[in-house]
């Protein structure tokens, strides 16, 4: 069974509640309280399928608390906590507990915010589950399902470094000049001001968070804005060290920055005419942006090229499992 | 590293934020949200260890609803919505995954509340984190901290009979004249009706949930609330199945009834002048209720016997792990 297949069935299953604006298949659900939108989302790391063997603890709960962040920012959403179960090997030591949960707590208090509760097992393998809750006012919610006819298609940061660096780690290959990858792998960043931002701004129209690879993330604003996106392949923000890495090793670059995941970046669709305005507020900040296609008519996802359109793979990166 | 030294380890390193009216150490976080509680709180099932071998999915989704479910009852709070990170290993069949969905499903709708987002991950072991959150007027929440002396001390339901019903399935002892204390344990229920109860009834100074058998509990209450609580053993409402299976076995009941967790009943500190009426209340909606001792001033938890106050031990059932 698939992991689509999955999706599908699971949202057959949990039909959403009156009060529930926005259900399974989203970065995050929205429930209806009280004039503002309640926020969650959660996210679960599994030791041995998410994190090279030797990660420290630090990495992990670092990396635990900016993935559940992330889907809040993709909603447009400041967090107000958040709470994580965590299972941990019988007899492991103290000392990795507490450089786990330090690590946890110091990645929450950067972006504002604070572990509130938890749960705490014995597990076979390291399993560090959390959710992260926030309100955002009901006009400034962000979806994947608000693209429109004639929106421009932008994304934070660049692409592609965390997968590089990933399989520089995985594969144990020779670090120099790659440093910048590597950091992006070990210490990704979560949008959380720029998602913010793009809620208040009112010009955005629907958000999505970088997981599964740009590829994947364009799909799912089509399928769920029910448009047609149109990309400039030439335009996509590559990390430079991550074409550098591609011709070296004779790899597809396309494969880091089509499908590779966890970039934690926003794709976003913006109208146009407010663009402009949009793009400085956030270089103010030192947040590159950079304007990627656009929406027109139609379903899917295709590159624009010499030789007409192209369409786009629709899959994301298996993340080197 | 015990159970107690991690959780105060964690307390010490996540200090709560501003608007974080309860943090670590509660049944469920609870947080400054526009002139109301915000309610959080998660739990985590681990197959090989919460779960007899054998135990069918749809067993080991209604437990994880209810687990969490049972924690926002214990403040008050009726649920809004529930998250979950399910680990599954590779190639497990679909049909388990569609059955322990499902299950899942209908439990949170039994309770008039719904999945709204999840996560799926590859592990080792089954793994079911679950996140629960409701939202509470805040002169009405429920916390461990409030037990004021001259309370009485109240407990729903039954004691011991979902720790024997457990040890059954796992000791595969004969099922015959069990029965009921084994769909104690297969098909636990979350006091959600009678936690919103004892919230609105604003007689209620403190309230948890059973998890950890009630004698730990007992003594979460002391030591948050600065109290002493003196109980009547004789007045414990033990399910007579716990009484006749520990005879029959030669074992000591009070393994079960007083350090047996999961009864997920709740357990709760009551004004003694409004305590008639929050009974009949509970009565009247066909939920056994049992005062069983009083708040005094000191610390601690006693028995109170005829040879004069026995000081009750203060430890949790280890589950049968």
């Amino acid at each position: 069974m698939g992991e689509r297949a999955l999706i599908e069935l699971i949202r057959k299953i949990c039909t959403p509640g009156p009060h529930v604006r926005v259900g399974i298949g989203d970065d995050a659900a929205a429930i209806d309280v009280d004039g503002n939108y309640l926020i969650a989302t959660t996210d679960m790391l599994v030791g041995r399928v998410h994190f090279p063997s030797g990660t420290p603890p630090e990495q992990m709960g670092h990396k635990a608390v900016v993935a559940n962040l992330s889907d809040l920012a993709a909603m447009g959403s400041e967090p107000l906590g958040l709470v994580f179960s965590v299972g941990l090997p019988r007899g492991i030591a103290a000392d990795f507990v507490k450089k786990l949960l330090k690590s946890m707590n110091a990645s929450a208090r950067a972006y504002g915010t604070y572990l509130v509760g938890g749960d705490l097992n014995e597990s076979d393998d390291i399993i560090i589950s959390g959710t992260a809750f926030g309100v955002v006012p009901k006009n400034q919610l962000l979806t994947r399902s608000g693209a429109r006819v004639g929106d421009l298609i932008a994304v934070t940061g660049e692409l592609g470094a965390a997968t590089v660096g990933l399989k520089i780690l995985l594969e144990q290959l020779p670090q120099k000049g790659y440093k910048k990858l590597i950091r992006a792998s070990t210490h990704p960043v979560a949008r959380v001001w720029e998602g913010r931002f793009l809620a208040k701004s009112g010009a955005v129209t629907s958000a999505i968070d970088i997981t599964d690879g740009i590829a994947a993330n364009l799909w799912q604003i089509s399928r769920m804005s029910k448009v047609k996106l149109i990309i400039n392949e030439e335009k996509l923000p590559v990390n430079p060290l991550v074409r550098k890495f591609a011709f070296k090793y004779r790899v597809s670059a396309r494969d880091f920055y089509l499908f590779g995941g966890e970039d934690f970046e926003l794709l976003f669709t913006v109208r146009e005419k407010r663009w402009e305005k949009v793009k400085r507020g956030l270089q103010r900040r030192g947040t590159r942006v950079t304007e990627i296609g656009r929406v027109v008519r139609g379903r899917g996802v295709y590159f624009e090229g010499k030789r007409g359109l192209e369409k786009m793979p629709d899959r994301g990166y298996e993340h080197f499992r």
